[in-house]
């Protein structure tokens, strides 16, 4: 530890060792090497513009900085949290073993709080593109699963009660769906995270020339963070980001409960893949959902991780406190899970194999019908209220009377209606009775269809 | 309670009374009503389109639902949680009273499933617009105070510990330019929600041939959501509403947290205006800061709105549950702190007195131009590090022996380093140092009045 | 709102109206008038004894809040927002206009502080007390309905798969015996609000000579708080009382998945009784356990109670600040929520109606005894680890060969082990294997009766 | 990964490679090595009692498992999570490695279920007690710290303003008063821990005789749950553990935010020792309180862990699912946290210094002294209504008037009211007003001494 830091010089009692374990933040910001690198190198070279430093110099850095990128890749050197506090201390003391003094010239105008401010945000963007692209794989696999399943029927649940036959495909597309809005939610955390603050030094800027504009092209950004306080302690592009892991997390734990449910014996409507599943210690016989289990749980910590940087920033005064170095651990977390969550579930739901005949029989003797003949009686003049009550009448009378529906006849429903055809005993014994719906966004194929089209192209 | 329920027909045991009050949810949905009453009337007129509801009949509905509207806004009528569930049953059941039986078709092909959903998304739109007028508002606040304050001179902390010298007017900026990204994140929140659920029915559409385009542009949005079970059990839009309010409240209360320092006798560099203050029931010379503890503590709440309806969501089955209704009182919660908030702010900052003189003797006595020092020695060819250094001892030996600053003279200077020039002692004197700085972003008055002009034309 | 503060003095303008109602607390700390006019008679009965307040004095107190108490109580006075700030100007100022100037001596030595820190214990006391026998009901219940199903047998399930054969009493149970943590829990919230702050003024005591033993001892505590700064900013026993709550209301919560599962038509094991079901708006058929699944919503809010206080108090400088008015909405907030989840509940599970027949087939046609007859095994001196793999190669032989369990033989099972006798088709084709077990805490009946016998009698 | 399986027979597809590294637990529960193999060895003594693993055996098992544990300390063995999927499988194939195949016997009756249950039980009660035991240190050392400062003058604050004058070592103690009911918490936590699951299961005990009570007792504990589905899915005391550990660190939270105002210059009341602060980067005056910023900052986690744990177990059907696995990590987390901040604050606490002089001339020049001169008003029989209206007129007066206080003389006070007296002047004139106060709790150093004697002898 002993002169590892950046800052020494005027504290005199050597820094406390516990103190310095639980200060250190080498282990979570390690994670930012590439990024700090690109930094140092961008920021060098503004200085090197203004000539603080020379041309030979900064050849030097860019070499230095491309041996440890090298180093640390090939695990030549790892991140000794003895010995460093920091990524940014890492960086700078190892440049200075490789290329001597010239690595002190690096940290003119610049404060750790803007580097890792950029730090944060050019690894926050590279996150979203990553997420993105994970999120649109999975869409695909959803929708290339639902065109296998775009006439196997099951019921849709309200309240886990069977309310009206669906297919397969239109619920497992209702999940890809969410996800158009996951994409366009890490697309405005990119663009959030896409405003550079190095060059806000520590919170007010620099009496070095700066071209701030230089160093943020270089570092692909679109735009300069107009207020140095609000540069350095600004976390708003996080909190983005862990609402979008969150909101997407939850959704994923939503699908995993239904996954959770169809492969119950209850259910028993869809079979993990034999890779996914795991036994038990004690129970000879059990398959166990252990990884879908795991990825709803998880769900719940991106939760907390938004709660737990939010409480930090809470009340906490301008501008940068070193509260602030809590924020990385909860993104990272966050990030790590959704990765995960999403590679898991893009393979189970690949493999995942339905028993397709498994509610064949079961609608032909359920109600879920009795949405579309109230619709059928509205059509003949009916007023809703009033097709709703004689539906309602039907079905209670079928259920004291234990009339079996498949016995059902045109006279057992005159006695509720006159208006009742013999087409209405189709509405009750068609199987698919979603072919029958007529709106954009029902499960009837020809828009589910559409749908699995726009997925495949995405 | 007893008849007033749009669901009754085959339950036929009395609706349990507690259960009745526990699940009622006129007391929160009735700021929907307006929207009901839209979305009610977009409805009907789809099913005027396709004959289903009259020339006549929708006459009579558009009457019936304007003198509802009417009454509740005379308070004519109200919400009468005893008899009704919700505020669909009460648009409903009070339409009939006035134009009667016709008031029992407007139902068709529609469920309180996606009727609620589009009443959120209105509802939330309209949110979104106003909060981003009323933070429009706050920022202009903050920008012709701060124009009054680009020379007021004080500390900038870090870790609460005098940093660097700004001021006042580029401090009170930083919060304005946070508030850059709110609105950014209520728009995005608002195009969110901009896609209707209507004729999304309970999950699955309907065998109506509803024009589903018809109703939404209707209702002024922009698109309709492509798969019924996504529409009625999609909150996300909620959770970035609630995600929007909770770091623009988070920055509230950063904002209130320096506040509540400045007013402290100990900092004594604010004066909160008396009609923001209170007294304390005990101890006659006290002022209290009140209203901003509030603001500050009010945030938590917000933030633990967002998580109730993360929670709310974790694994919830598929497609629509009662859970859901849980939403909007969180939802109206989160508004109505962030509304009250910013208008007591806007006041607030407004009228405060700042006690500009307050810092000007301990800034020429501090070591706050450091940095600036540092800098100077980085353009003189020293290498950050050792200018770090040397500033470092310097500071040190003024502080063991006792140095007054403003003695200091270039022979102290030259001790440690011979590079320092009677101009170093410019830096160290110059009582608006924040002059000197040459980045974009800094507190130099250019940029600051340049950001300043922005803010006054938004 | 004008005049009616216990503050006013020193504070020249007039308050912000808007700015009044954000701060007023009325609405929410009327509910500790009581506990407010029983503070208030204690300390003037402790200004009496040090002849503060005289003795005729002392009766006109008395009389004064008995009357306050008794119109609260009829209704013939209403907590106006719009005139008093909080509970304590509310009493105080009417106690003035019932009995006059006398009224103006009872704040003496006396803090609103201190004041609302002991009507929050106070009523913590009570708010226990109740919720305790109100969860003793609920273990009485749910005691009486196992009793009924001792033998009612049901799959128990890990990771939702069926993992052994227990009778429902048994399940009935174990919800019961987590409920006495929850009355621990509350005991231990009660005792630890039983320390009285009142004497503490507004942070450090009085120079008046208030016998503090002698009002907390009038309001039945145990105890007085030993340091006025913590007595007055404690909030320990609210966050304790919150996460009782929680716990409670997660078990709750944990119990209605139960339900929601059961009386699906998957399960098809409970049905709820019709009070406590609603309809669908759309569709006819549906029984919607709406009930359950807002109790299973609101826990969710109370835990967001939970974190609302703790981020309220998290960085709080000491002693009071204004911050702590915001603990009480939550807290009232759990508690109604945790009552009428408990009421409803009692309802329910006392009327809910069980499928006995529904598992019997199934459960013969299972692997449920799996790990018996692993036990088996064992006791006939195989490693378990053995006997696993044995019972594991059976059952994937009974999947494989698709062999009816019903005819398994002798001859099928010593095809994996020698050590099956005849006795060991008993365990597999014994319906109520329960029976069998040997351990305490199992669903053997003779242990669960025990355990009813012991719910009946606390 | 291959082969090191509890449960692998009858699944036939190998395990995903990701899946297993997303699913296995070693890394966390690793640290209930200890934990596990007593637990173990409970077990197998319960299994060689009733005969199923012999005393030859089991002197081989108990021989294996204090090898494993010496390994382990002298880190001979590491725990390998390529291998090994949590702590029981490696527990059993490492006892399997040194013993050969008796190890295949110690999992007779016992599922990973309750294994686990009881394994964090122990864990709990142990760390219940070395939290207990650091809180004591704690509080003596604040004890100790405020005997030196019985007497050291400073504003106690309510809402951040200067309300009475206190002394240091009473400010102290605020804090290690609370603690007194922290000890409290933890010792209920442990008392909730004290009850054995082993012999549950997985979910309904065994039909292997085994004596609970007999390996409960073994192990320490009082006693043993009363129905395995409870005692396998109960995580109660898991949520108490975080809850306490939450009301701790927001308590050390408390402490943290006034030591970073003192710490301030505006304050200028406490010097942080220099082995706990650390400098800046790029400004080398900078002394910063950075270990205070952190504890701070990490009661953030503590409570977002607790959320957490809250989300996972909402409505998780019954009984065991694989969810809970996911409790170590926060669990561990919090309490890590917890030892580090005690530790920390014992040590800054110990060796921090205060400006003692700091605040007297201000005092003396204060308003502090309203609340005395109101209570010597009353005594005067004066209603404290009319008291606090004089006082502030006073107060009111000498602000406007700009009377410097030392020149303050009785006819001034006479202005006010007739009740004055010489010995008025006592009041405002009298620096420790504190000794003055009558209350047991007050800062009087007659109660504020007898509390340190109590807090040296725990």
């Amino acid at each position: 530890m002993s002169d590892k830091f950046l800052w020494k010089g005027r504290i005199e009692k050597e820094f406390d060792r516990e103190a310095f374990s639980f200060s250190s933040s080498l282990n979570i910001d390690c994670n930012f090497f590439e990024e700090d690198i690109l930094n140092t190198l961008a920021h060098s070279k503004t200085l090197n513009k203004i000539g603080i430093i020379s041309e030979e110099e900064i050849k030097k850095i860019e070499y230095g900085l491309l041996i440890i990128k090298d180093k640390i890749e090939r695990g030549e050197i790892n991140f000794d949290e003895e010995k460093y506090e920091d990524i940014h201390s890492f960086i700078e003391f190892n440049l200075k073993e490789i290329i001597g003094e010239t690595a002190e010239k690096i940290h003119a105008g610049r404060s750790r709080n803007d580097q890792i401010a950029t730090d944060e945000r050019l690894w926050a963007k590279k996150a979203c593109d990553i997420l993105i692209n994970l999120i649109i794989k999975f869409q695909k696999i959803l929708a290339y699963k639902a065109e296998e399943h775009i006439y196997t029927i099951m019921p849709c649940y309200t309240h886990l009660q069977r309310a009206q036959v669906i297919s397969l495909g239109y619920h497992l597309l209702s999940y890809a769906e969410g996800m158009e809005r996951d994409k366009k939610r890490f697309l405005f955390v990119k663009e959030e995270s896409d405003d550079c603050p190095l060059g806000c030094g520590a919170i007010a800027g620099s009496t070095i020339d700066l071209d701030r504009e230089f160093s943020a092209k270089y570092l692909g950004f679109s735009s300069i963070s107009a207020n140095g306080m609000d540069g350095v302690s600004d976390r708003d592009f996080f909190l983005d980001f862990l609402n979008a892991c969150s909101i997407c997390s939850l959704r994923l734990s939503r699908l995993c409960e239904d996954l959770f449910l169809w492969s119950s014996k209850e259910w028993n409507f869809a079979r993990l893949p034999d890779e996914f599943v795991t036994g038990s210690s004690l129970m000879p016989q059990k398959k166990n959902p252990d990884i879908i289990e795991l990825i709803r749980a998880k769900s719940s910590r991106t939760v907390s991780n938004y709660l737990n940087l939010s409480m930090i920033l809470k009340a906490l005064p301008m501008a940068y406190c070193r509260d602030l170095q809590e924020d990385k651990a909860s993104v990272f977390e966050a990030y790590e899970n959704l990765i995960s969550s999403l590679n898991l579930l893009c393979k189970i739901i690949d493999k995942m194999e339905f028993n397709v005949e498994r509610f064949e029989k079961e609608i032909l003797d359920s109600f879920m019908w009795a949405t579309d003949l109230a619709d059928y009686l509205v059509k003949k003049k009916n007023p809703f209220r009033k097709a709703h009550s004689i539906v309602a009448s039907l079905v209670s009378y079928i259920e004291k009377e234990n009339v079996k529906i498949s016995d059902l006849n045109l006279n057992d429903l005159k006695k509720f209606s006159d208006c009742f055809e013999e087409d209405a005993l189709n509405i009750i014994f068609n199987l698919k009775s979603f072919e029958l719906k007529k709106t954009y966004g029902s499960p009837n194929p020809v828009f589910v269809k559409k749908r699995i089209d726009y997925f495949k192209e995405i």
